[in-house]
């Protein structure tokens, strides 16, 4: 059995606190029994779910606060509430070494600035960024990132971000992540500049994926790609558009499904069918998004996860824990700067940031 | 009867050629008898297509060609051809006044390229844009620009193309259409200084459409928004993202319908259903990305399209012209000029154009 992997959970995060949080930890520890919890927030509002799940009582420690970073919070305010927060408490025992990752369902933009804050980024990665897992229609996963840390991103963010993302993939299994860049064509001659000269350093930097050249939206779900690589601006639009257009699509098949009874017997009928599809894109298989590049793990379950998804994102956690992920990043990233194509690009294009307003 | 309105067809454009386009015709002529049609292209492959379709010989004229511009020609190979392919001739027509509009199914790049030379920007527009029409959740249609003319935009840019798309909604029969531009957050705090910048304008500014802020990406599909404003590199991403999706779905149901004999059963049951859902979705009722912002109304159908697809693109067109998109847009155009908010940042923030590569 592997050593036991320690996981930080804030417990207040999200639409539900602890009545997602703790039986998403029951549903982990299921499935990893090497999992531990140190569970952080409010005392009385744990205990009943803690009371109906005994397996935790022993593997779990919690510390209680009653203070909390609201979900609708800017970051500013919330790193003013100080080290006592139940998000807060829950990085900082991953800092102390009291846990080996968090996970928390709390505010993205609060939790970003926290885990940056009291991680920092590892050494050589200049922009830390977050990353998207979307299935695909080969019934892999798609890693896309940035999904908004950075608005803007230039080359040589690009392509650490191309390292972290194929890091990562190859954390979830894939032997040699082709990784692509989104653009509006896969030609060489279209596109922001910015995208040219990370596309120059890729097709000859050696790092763990496999650049494939330009990807374009429709790549994101095909399957065609393991790692999709842009700015924080552009995969926000991306994730946020797909995530609408799955709702729209979903939101008409049951409407037409009620029009009429002969209609609603049929949908009876192919419950089974719609449900084997729904299960195939269910979202809650793909929760989690990540903080990739800061010196400790973080974990970002989507606000309204239940236990189910929120537990899938504490496997995330668990399983970049037991594979070294940070490691594995810091060593590529120390490979990568002794590149020549890196060097050389770095010294042609120094780092530019255009204007832009961040949160 | 409205007066007759008359169409240039590029017969040869798309995967399809005249098969798609006589047959889309006769579909728009059954809709609109006000309909007359230039057709351009092989009249030996033109004349079964007209043979099956009698009823179009009294309202079209047929010019003779062989020269086309192929699918995957690049825009500066297709100029190159000169004044005799099918494409170029129909943009000729509606330049020397013999058509109202010019529908193709040709490239994209080489058409909006002819068109771009030919007919020329609208006074006082600075930067045609590509719209796309999209189906949303609330049953009507949310008009996105730039698609994919402008890789980037500055914030008179993205004013203009808020004027450009709520014109478009008001042709389409939208009253006061709801106008936001794309970005990562609603709040004021996020995404490029450009996109503050225009937002700022548009609050002030008296046009066509109600400016209701900034929107996110999984508005696009949600309906609570009229005309979606972005660049034409974030436009293009999204576009093609949530058609990446719409296939992912669809081939996920599909797949799941044939899985076993029950499901086999339960689909023929449940066709009704499912055929009125795709219906809704139908991506061919939305054929026809549209060249805003020439002197003349060119519209570029999709290059798969069948001919009922085509025959939208057509009619779209004649919506078009009958309302006078362009003398509605060269006025709007003109009075946003005389307003302070506009003049006083167009004088604050001269046009910049970033580093980019365009086609």
């Amino acid at each position: 059995m592997p050593g036991t992997i320690r996981i930080a959970l804030d417990a207040m995060g999200g639409d539900f606190g602890p009545e997602c949080v703790i039986p998403a930890a029951a549903l982990a520890y299921a499935q990893r029994p090497n999992l531990r919890f140190s569970i952080f927030g409010d005392e009385n509002k744990i205990a009943p779910y803690m009371a109906a799940h005994p397996e935790l009582k022993n593997v779990s420690d919690i510390t209680h606060t009653d203070v909390f970073v609201d979900n609708h919070e800017k970051p500013s305010a919330a790193l003013r509430k100080g080290k006592t927060s139940s998000m807060r408490l829950a990085i900082d025992a991953v800092e102390t070494s009291k846990a080996d990752c968090v996970v928390s369902a709390g505010n993205t933009g609060a939790l970003m600035a926290t885990a940056k804050l009291v991680f920092k980024t590892l050494p050589g990665i200049h922009r830390p960024a977050i990353a998207g897992i979307l299935p695909n229609m080969t019934g892999t996963r798609t890693i896309m990132l940035d999904v908004g840390a950075n608005v803007v991103a230039d080359a040589e963010n690009l392509v650490q971000f191309a390292v972290l993302g194929s890091c990562f993939a190859t954390v979830l299994g894939v032997d040699k992540p082709r990784v692509g860049i989104l653009n509006i064509g896969s030609e060489d001659t279209k596109g922001h500049e910015t995208l040219h000269q990370a596309s120059g350093i890729l097709q000859q930097a050696k790092f763990p994926g496999k650049y494939i050249g330009f990807v374009e939206g429709n790549d994101i779900t095909k399957g065609s790609v393991d790692v999709v690589v842009t700015d924080g601006f552009t995969g926000n639009v991306a994730l946020k558009t797909a995530e609408g257009v799955g709702k729209f699509i979903s939101s008409i098949i049951k409407a037409e499904f009620k029009t009429s009874i002969m209609a609603q017997l049929s949908a009876l009928l192919a419950y089974g069918a719609l449900s084997r599809a729904k299960k195939r894109m269910d979202p809650r298989e793909y929760n989690g998004a990540l903080f990739l590049g800061l010196n400790d793990i973080c974990i970002k379950s989507h606000g309204s996860a239940d236990s189910y998804a929120f537990s899938r994102a504490i496997l995330v956690g668990a399983t970049m824990v037991e594979h070294g992920f940070n490691t594995m990043v810091a060593e590529q990233i120390e490979k990568l700067g002794t590149q020549e194509a890196f060097i050389t690009m770095s010294a042609e294009n120094p780092a530019t940031v255009p204007d832009v307003k961040t949160a």
